[in-house]
């Protein structure tokens, strides 16, 4: 099973960086887990709504280019569904009855593009609010090793 | 105005102490930002309905005891409101004009005591999933200080 985090600019931040690689490091464990980072484009100040769609666009053709053929795709989206730990560790069984592989997509500060969104098998929120994306990822990493924990009847320790 | 962060439980790795430090160092730019972390209890393994209880009755005593007479209370539950950022920070602004104190709860891994939920002016949810205690705190830092820079029109310099 191989589990993708395809996501739009990178950590920066030292600590970010090691708090995500210790739960990187566990989901090793239970899957073929990757984070593939890609460039997020420059946006203007004050953009226009045509600046905001070309910087989706853009950011979406990047995107596409890594989602395989046969993947099933998360779109990461603030309308999306909101599931408990124990749903989302559900679908992830379910969708590794489906498919070898499952991308999880974060995009930009500005979100995601319709392309990309329409290209998934679930839309998921994990809250009304709204994270930076070095949170997201950290929320989303630790909730798909919950997943696994959850799947594979462990207890969790914190 | 003082912010106060009551949670049981230490966050012991140190990158996410780093990680909350910087979100605390921001918020003390908007007000007197304070957390005040209690001892966990230690829960038996296996523990049966009345030793849950007696751990939550112990550590909502000791919340308790933390909160002001006229403090504002907002306790983090699952069960809680779905809010926002914007609605959270209308809120918080709401509050602020009726009392100097807001105090956010943060229970242990079993929650928090009834006596707690019933003191609460909201009691609020960030997500249906289930977080550790340690991004719980981080995401709750994140959300007070976005609700200070949105009721201060800053924009959010990720």
């Amino acid at each position: 099973m191989t589990v993708n985090i395809i996501c739009v600019g990178k950590i920066k931040e030292n600590y970010f960086i090691k708090a995500t690689a210790e739960f990187e490091k566990r989901l090793s464990r239970f899957c073929n887990f990757n984070v593939i980072c890609l460039d997020d484009k420059s946006i203007p100040d004050n953009p226009s709504v045509a600046e905001c769609n070309a910087v989706l666009q853009k950011e979406g053709e990047q995107i596409m280019r890594k989602i395989g053929k046969g993947d099933i795709v998360v779109a990461m989206c603030i309308e999306g569904k909101m599931l408990s730990s124990e749903e989302l560790a559900e679908k992830i069984a379910d969708f590794q009855m489906r498919s070898s592989t499952i991308d999880f997509i974060i995009g930009g500060s500005l979100g995601l593009s319709d392309e990309v969104k329409k290209r998934a098998d679930l839309r998921l929120s994990m809250s009304a609010m709204t994270f930076p994306h070095r949170i997201a990822r950290l929320m989303l990493e630790e909730q798909i090793y919950r997943a696994f924990k959850i799947n594979a009847n462990e207890t969790y320790h914190k």
